[in-house]
């Protein structure tokens, strides 16, 4: 069978190798006669996988001992509503920094529950290339109780590499799409939160990683199951976990450490964006319009110059085994997930097809 | 290889044939040539067993149109916090049945948002065993916006198997560990939620059943995920929904049509109990306190009359593939959850040891 990559944006490609080893031990985990998930949450085989994926984590991202990790559920969407109910405290209002899709749809949940500082970063640069505005640019107010931002916005395909200082704020990221893909310096911020679906697992298990003295603040009306002193004090087992996305998260980790951990998928990702940026600007067939320092490095969205040929690029690449690369209803064209998940195989294959299209088409 | 029979109250055992379905299309679904972790929950492929899904639940629970399901996260413990931000409306007062450790952990986070009227339900009979009152004894006030019940209580083995019927009253129950057990009238009820992690499914996903007309009074400030409304706007697809779990609950609906659906499982469910009680209560050795009205299908716990022997009946018991028969910490002695899954040949050789240890040490 000629090989299958899988450009999805979410839920997304999972290593094989993950895949094979959850499949040769589905219905008989640990020599126990029981799959993984037929297994309580509180029993010693589960606790022990679960510490040690916390622990892998916590090695991965250099994450200090004055950090939480926290297992979720509910996805980003979740953390919308829990960070503001989590992290406002006595002050009632916070800074929201507007860079894309996401960003905004944290925005909108957040109107809820505090006065909203939205921050429009969005920036087109004189050659007309689209990007966001430099963080020290960022009109932060002096009375929130914390920033909150995206670095990396899947759908418009930008994405904030800069790392935050600003000074004793807290900042808060949605790391749900870029993080493990490059080195990042987590005592930058107060809390990092990531839906596992793109580069840590099956969808339905989300990472919270907080700074131990904000578990100190949320609002009484918080439901236990987004508090996250409850969720910390309980060792993410207040409720039931999803044991199972828990148990493949840990592979995950696993493989990731055996591929040079979070430097060697830096590394790997930075070849693989850089191929596909360079065929889509070598060529003028692919037009890709964000700055060089805001182009994402996990989803790579593109315009065929001629966008009638929109579908016959589509149904000619899902042909040579090219999946999911339709881009996101409110842009179109072409979009092209490259997480942690995806060899540079991958991609050199899709700027093999991306090459050869233009050939025959342009 | 010795059988194992697996008695976890949860997560818990799943059936074989579901587990050997999963394991052997976990690589290549639909011969897409991607595991179903790894496609998004927007695609045709997964819409459709989505929809598929639904649609089974509603057939094996003879469930009206003029009901929703949901398919959420967060389990139990998150819809103890959005059932009263979603059924409030203007009241202020709900009336929560407390009937065991369930009930009350439900009573302790609506507190948070309302006037609680707890009802205590437990009742010793004359004969020295223990139950509930009758539906018709629970004292439910005029002015509360609906009764909260948990209709089997894992840990104490009570369950509540009357149908409710309390007039223009909106009726609530936690069916997580008896839901598709035995046969209900889904009309005599509001809203019914489920934990997947019993009888439906792995851990992460949560049902929810709404009737129609009880959508239109979530409070502001309810987080988005956990907004009923939100949720059936959007087919349970708002956020990112657990789709493997998602995937497997439909395996089992699928199973459980070709075991005869509910009407069966009923069936076998009646069997199983009647012949674990009926050990229990013909030897001396063992002690089950719950009226027989009240005895759980689901969740049986049991006492050796000598507690000195509960680690050695623990012990070789695992020895004979008889697993996860520890009772909960709060009550000790043993506990067989004998779920949908566990089939009779289960169920008969838990009563075979147990005769034969009885035999040996009694």
């Amino acid at each position: 069978m000629k090989p299958v990559y899988n450009f999805s944006a979410g839920p997304a490609i999972l290593p094989r190798d993950v895949l094979l080893k959850a499949q040769s031990e589905l219905l008989d985990w640990k020599n126990q006669g029981t799959s993984v998930m037929e297994v309580s949450h509180r029993g010693k085989p589960f606790m022990d996988i679960a510490a040690k994926a916390e622990q892998d984590l916590r090695d991965l991202m250099n994450i200090p001992t004055n950090y939480k990790i926290l297992f979720c559920q509910g996805g980003g969407r979740a953390q919308f509503a829990a960070v503001p109910l989590n992290l406002l405290g006595h002050k009632t209002t916070a800074d929201y920094i507007d860079g894309g899709y996401w960003a905004h749809s944290a925005i909108e949940e957040a109107t809820k529950y505090c006065k909203v500082n939205a921050i429009n970063i969005n920036h087109i640069h004189p050659d007309g290339m689209k990007g966001v505005k430099a963080m020290k640019d960022w009109a932060v107010s002096d009375d929130s109780a914390f920033i909150h931002y995206c670095p990396n916005e899947t759908i418009d395909g930008i994405a904030i590499h800069e790392a935050p200082d600003f000074g004793d704020k807290v900042v808060v990221a949605d790391y749900s799409s870029s993080i493990l893909s490059r080195e990042i310096d987590v005592t930058r911020f107060g809390v990092i939160y990531a839906g596992a679906q793109k580069n840590i697992g099956p969808a339905g298990l989300t990472i919270v990683i907080i700074r131990e003295d904000l578990l100190d603040r949320a609002h009484l009306h918080t439901p236990s199951v987004l508090n996250y002193q409850v969720l910390a004090k309980n060792d993410s087992m207040f409720n039931t976990p999803p044991t199972f996305a828990w148990y493949m998260t840990g592979l995950v980790f696993e493989w990731l450490k055996q591929q040079g951990g979070v430097k060697g998928m830096e590394a790997r990702n930075d070849e693989k964006q850089a191929l596909l940026y360079k065929t889509i600007d070598e060529n003028d067939f692919y037009i890709n319009q964000i700055c060089a320092q805001n182009r994402s490095w996990m989803n790579v969205p593109f315009q065929l110059a001629d966008n009638s040929l929109d579908a016959l690029f589509l149904k000619e690449a899902e042909q040579e085994g090219l999946q999911a690369l339709k881009g996101h209803r409110a842009v179109g064209g072409v979009r092209a997930s490259i997480y942690n998940a995806m060899g540079l195989d991958g991609v050199k294959a899709l700027c093999d097809f991306m090459n050869e299209f233009a050939r025959k088409r342009g």
